[in-house]
């Protein structure tokens, strides 16, 4: 788990006060995908420049992109990739083929996400739709185009329901910041912009709320204090960032108003698959009476499951991640040996929040309760 | 938050089979006290030389020794120390005097361990009623070692009680190990030898029961990955690493047994101080009907306190702590930094874990539930 060097072209440049999605076609080479490498973060703001799908694929499967929402945009763009490669190198007919095998190799690359086989089949769909070869690139292109705005838009709508929950909180605390505690990385940075969790976050703040958030670091990829504490930071939101274990203790203590998470993957019934500890965060909301969001576009929501604890399937990811931790020391990244070398070790990705210990659903079209009959409300053109 | 050069003579040994208590006094000057050095742990074992009380002082404040029992026992050989300092520096008639300074001294370096203040004040009390400065040096040097082999009798009582527990869940689970999982260190380095959270695991281990320890690393400091992992292992029991938020995943899918932990203070009515992160795994426990037990010796119960939640002072240590991880890189300590620099943290040491939560108390003296009837029936010496 040690980070890696970068193979491809990279560009180095400061974030500073300019904008940045996470992931764009290059202005002078449609046939090149730009996306921020978040391996390097907060110490250095690294581009990589991804050509071929399978560049795609280690991209997504390395998380360079990570994130529902940026698997999803990641994964569109992985399979115009494939078009592209198809028009060039398939034989005559086999078009279709070339595109079904980068499918299943992107699709092999994270198992939780519901984003990532979501945006794959609507490539495949639009695709396939397409007559000729230059045809069927020029959807993918669009498809992809239009799957990464959407991110953005719903990202956008997810901002403005939430803003009226904080506002809310914001009434009954004059003088005071409103605390919102998150977990992991549901920023920006794990969609195309704006962020799920953050969003409601952000469009606070610039509302002129005040807002405080405090970052659970979460290990043992440390999300919280690399992505989430460094966008903040950018951003200007007053932010702390804590242990995972300290979110229970700030909640006895009524140090926090509301915890907004984001998911991986979301039951139509509403039990919420999202990073490791989620579940821990939920429990303790619920002993004292703190409200529990999760905000999610819809394209998180996995319309066939109906029990997350059974049917979730949960990544288990490399004992290296837990007996280590990576961070820089001296301007070089390092990675640091903590536990006994000799000591087993199991590193969960995710857990599953039950539908009984959420509050709310925040989706792009408005906040729902965990349960079918609301979430169906809301997405009614989702037949069962 | 650097690993720091350790000051004092320092030797380095192997651990190996060899048997080791955490403290004890040097066999060939007996006005010297030898302890491990825990700092460098996993990846060193480093003993310690403390000659004068404020090098234990030092020790104490610094973690070079930590845990209830431990914190205990130092602080009895700390006061020994200065009982021998002052019979060689202080003037005469300022003997006391100068204990008293001492006993401030120590009291000042952690805040949370009852065991400390315990120790302190009965030194305090048996040094004083000395007549000579030679009886009450020959007072504090008895007093200090029964402080340290009373807390080694407890631990190896609470083993024997906590055994049966573990054996009952065994007869249950034939052919599997008993899943027991466990939160920071409690474990020998924390006492003075066999721990308390421990206890019961080396000795159902040692029996012949199968047992295998879900360890939560415990960050910031990661004692559980650094400690509780290293002492299983040389021990040989079976024992897994996680992330502290994996916790509620593995009781939610069954694979916990029985959960263990240490304090730091415990209230007379059952009110459980420890370690940043037990609160959340009690609230876990309580979710899914995993039995959650605390392993104290009576000297970590306060018979002052009646609300833990209000009362119990909350150690917060320094930010660095949470925005850095130390561990070992090409054979020496190195400290990465993982958050951004000007991302504030908030570092809360403990924890309070509410009665409710709480199964049963192990103590020396046997098993009770955590309300003031059960914990006064075990200790009817301790008048309301």
């Amino acid at each position: 788990m040690a980070i890696q060097v970068v193979r491809h072209h990279l560009q180095r440049v400061k974030v500073g006060g300019r904008h940045f999605r996470t992931i764009w076609l290059k202005p002078e080479d449609q046939t090149v995908v730009q996306l921020i490498d978040q391996r390097f973060l907060p110490h250095r703001f690294v581009i990589e420049e991804i050509r071929t799908v399978q560049q795609m694929a280690e991209a997504i499967r390395e998380m360079h992109v990570r994130g529902a929402g940026l698997i999803g945009a990641s994964a569109g763009y992985g399979m115009y990739l494939a078009a592209v490669e198809a028009e060039q190198d398939a034989a005559a007919g086999e078009f279709d083929k070339y595109l079904v095998d980068a499918a299943a190799q992107l699709r092999a690359t994270r198992p939780t996400a519901v984003n990532l086989s979501w945006a794959i089949d609507r490539q495949l769909k639009a695709i396939t739709s397409g007559k000729t070869a230059k045809e069927k690139v020029a959807l993918a292109l669009r498809t992809a185009n239009l799957i990464a705005e959407e991110d953005k838009e719903h990202c956008q709508m997810i901002g403005q329901h939430g803003l009226e929950l904080v506002r809310e909180i914001a009434q009954k605390k004059i003088g005071k910041p409103v605390n919102v505690l998150t977990h992991c990385n549901a920023g920006w940075l794990a969609f195309v912009d704006y962020g799920s969790a953050t969003a409601p976050i952000y469009t606070a703040h610039d509302s002129g709320l005040s807002v405080h958030v405090w970052v659970a670091e979460t290990r043992p990829r440390n999300q919280g204090s690399k992505l989430t504490a460094w966008e903040l930071g950018e951003h200007g939101v007053p932010h702390t960032v804590i242990a995972d274990s300290a979110a229970g203790h700030l909640m006895q203590r009524g140090e926090v108003d509301l915890v907004i998470v984001g998911t991986d993957r979301t039951t139509y019934t509403g039990d919420v698959a999202n990073k490791i500890g989620t579940y821990l965060k939920a429990l303790a909301a619920k002993a004292n009476n703190v409200p529990f969001y999760v905000a999610l576009p819809s394209t998180s929501i996995d319309w066939e499951m109906r029990d997350g604890l059974r049917e979730i399937p949960i990544e288990q990811r490399g004992a290296e991640e837990i007996r280590h931790a990576d961070g820089w020391s001296d301007g070089q990244p390092v990675e640091v040996r903590i536990a006994p070398e000799k000591s087993p070790a199991a590193n969960y990705g995710f857990d599953v929040t039950p539908r009984q210990l959420v509050t709310g659903l925040i989706t792009e079209r408005g906040i729902c309760e965990p349960n079918e009959t609301s979430i169906r409300a809301l997405f009614p053109e989702q037949a069962p």
